[in-house]
C-alpha cells in the first residue's frame, strides 16, 4: 500500500484550521475530499502542523496511504484540479511516493514559522488578511533582546494556550529572530515542535516589548513564571505562516 | 476652498474599476463616501489613473475640493475610520492640502505600473488574487529582447482596447522592464501616460514571446501593424498594479 507525501500551500482564511472538525471547513478535509474525488479511496490525511483557524502555510507537509499507484505528478496535478475546482484556497507543491516509515508528524525534525506584522500608520488594504496591523512603531532591537531571553531549552508555560494537549511544557526554541523590511517586521521560530499557539503568544509579547510597555528583563520574568495569566495578548492568527518542516 | 491631495492603496478585487459607475462598488465613490461621512460634503474625486476591475494600486493618487478646513492627519485618519468601517478594501496612505493648481490626474508627469506573473506548475493558494498564473516557464530574457523593441515613441493602436477615449494613439513608453524574482515574474511600465488597456496588452504579448509562441521580431511587426486584432491576449486585471505617480 503505497505512501505519499504531500507539500501543500494555503490561505488559512476560510478555513476553522488544519483539523478535521464536523461541520467547519477544514484543510485537512478539503485535501481528503480531493484524494476521494481523484481515486474513489477514502484516506486519513496527517499534516506535520496542526495549524489554527485563520493560519496559513507556504510549506506544510503531510501523508497518507493508498491503495492506488499513481504517479507523483499526476497525483500533484490531479489533486491540484480537484482543489481549484472545488474552489479551495489549498495548492498541492509536489507530491511524492515515499517510503512507509515516514510520518510527516513524528519524523518531523524542525519546523519553521514565520509571523508578519505590518507596522504603519495606516491600514493595509492588499495585505489586510495577510499582516497583523499594528499602528505604533514598534523597537525592534528591543524585541530582538527580548527575544533572545527566549532561545534555548526552558518551560514555557507562560507561552501555552490552554487546550495544549502537549504532554511536556519543556520545549527548545532554536531560533527567534525579530527583522524590520520597511513597514513590516518579520518575527521567525524556528523549533523540533511547539505548544499550542506557542508563536502567537511569543508574538504578542514580543509586541508588548516592541511598543515599550515591557522590557526583555520583563519578558524574561514571565518565562520564569511558568503562568499562562502573564503572558502578553495572543498575536492574531492570519499574521502566522508555517513555512516549512525538516526531515 | 481647500484641495485635498491624497495617496490611495486598494485591493482592487471587489470593485468594478476606479470610476464612479451607477449600481456598481468603485474605489471612487468608496472614497467619496468616505470624505461625506467625515465631512458632510458631496465632493467629486480625481484621480490620476482610471483603473479597471480587478486591478490594484499600491499607489494611486487623488485629489478633490472641500469647504471645511481638516488638519493632513485628521483627514487621512478620519477617511481611513471610515473606510473601515464600510468595510472598503481601500486605505488612506497620505492626506494633505495643495495648492488648486495641483491636478491629480493632468499635472502628473509620469505613471508606474507592476505587473505580476505567478509562473510555477501549481496554483498560487496565498496569491490567487495577486499574480496572473502561468504554468509554462516563460524565457525572461526573449520577454526582455522584446520588450525593448517597445520601449519608444509608438502608435500604440495594436497594444489599445476598443473603448480607449484617448485622442491619440501616440504615446512615448519610457521603461517596460522584465525581471525574475524566484517563480515570479514582475514586469514593470513607465510613461507618461498609458492608453487603455495598455500595460494588460502589453503583458499577453510578452507572455506569448516568453512561452516561445512569438519572436521579438514578431513583437514589433504586431507594433508597426498598428491593429487592435494582432495583438495578444490581454492579460487579466488581477496581476495589476498602479504603484506610483509622479508630478
Amino acid at each position: 500500500m503505497p505512501r505519499y507525501r504531500i507539500d501543500i500551500e494555503y490561505d488559512g482564511t476560510p478555513y476553522a484550521g488544519w483539523q478535521r472538525q464536523a461541520g467547519q471547513p477544514t484543510v485537512q478535509e478539503a485535501i481528503e475530499r480531493a484524494v476521494l474525488a481523484l481515486s474513489g479511496e477514502e484516506i486519513t490525511l496527517k499534516g506535520a502542523g496542526r495549524t489554527d483557524a485563520g493560519v496559513h502555510a507556504l510549506h506544510q507537509v503531510a501523508h497518507f496511504d493508498l491503495l492506488k499507484n499513481l504517479p507523483d505528478r499526476n497525483m500533484r496535478d490531479g489533486l491540484n484540479a480537484h482543489l481549484t475546482l472545488a474552489q479551495e484556497t489549498v495548492s498541492i507543491l509536489a507530491a511524492a511516493q515515499v517510503d512507509d516509515t515516514f510520518d510527516s508528524r513524528f519524523s518531523a525534525k524542525a519546523r519553521h514559522y514565520l509571523y508578519r506584522i505590518g507596522n504603519r500608520r495606516t491600514p493595509f488594504a492588499l495585505d489586510r488578511e495577510r499582516v497583523w496591523h499594528v499602528k505604533k512603531e514598534l523597537d525592534v532591537e528591543a524585541m530582538q533582546a527580548a527575544a533572545d531571553r527566549l532561545i534555548g531549552h526552558h518551560d514555557f508555560t507562560t507561552f501555552r494556550s490552554a487546550h495544549c494537549q502537549s504532554k511536556s511544557p519543556l520545549k527548545t526554541l532554536d531560533r527567534l529572530d525579530v527583522t524590520r523590511i520597511g513597514n513590516e517586521i518579520e518575527v521567525r521560530a524556528s523549533a523540533r515542535s511547539f505548544l499550542h499557539n506557542q508563536v502567537r503568544s511569543l508574538v504578542g509579547t514580543l509586541k508588548k516589548v516592541g511598543e515599550g510597555s515591557w522590557t526583555p528583563d520583563d519578558v524574561q520574568e514571565v518565562l520564569a513564571a511558568c503562568d499562562r495569566t502573564r503572558c502578553g495578548p495572543v498575536a492574531p492568527a492570519h499574521g502566522l505562516y508555517l513555512i516549512g518542516v525538516d526531515y
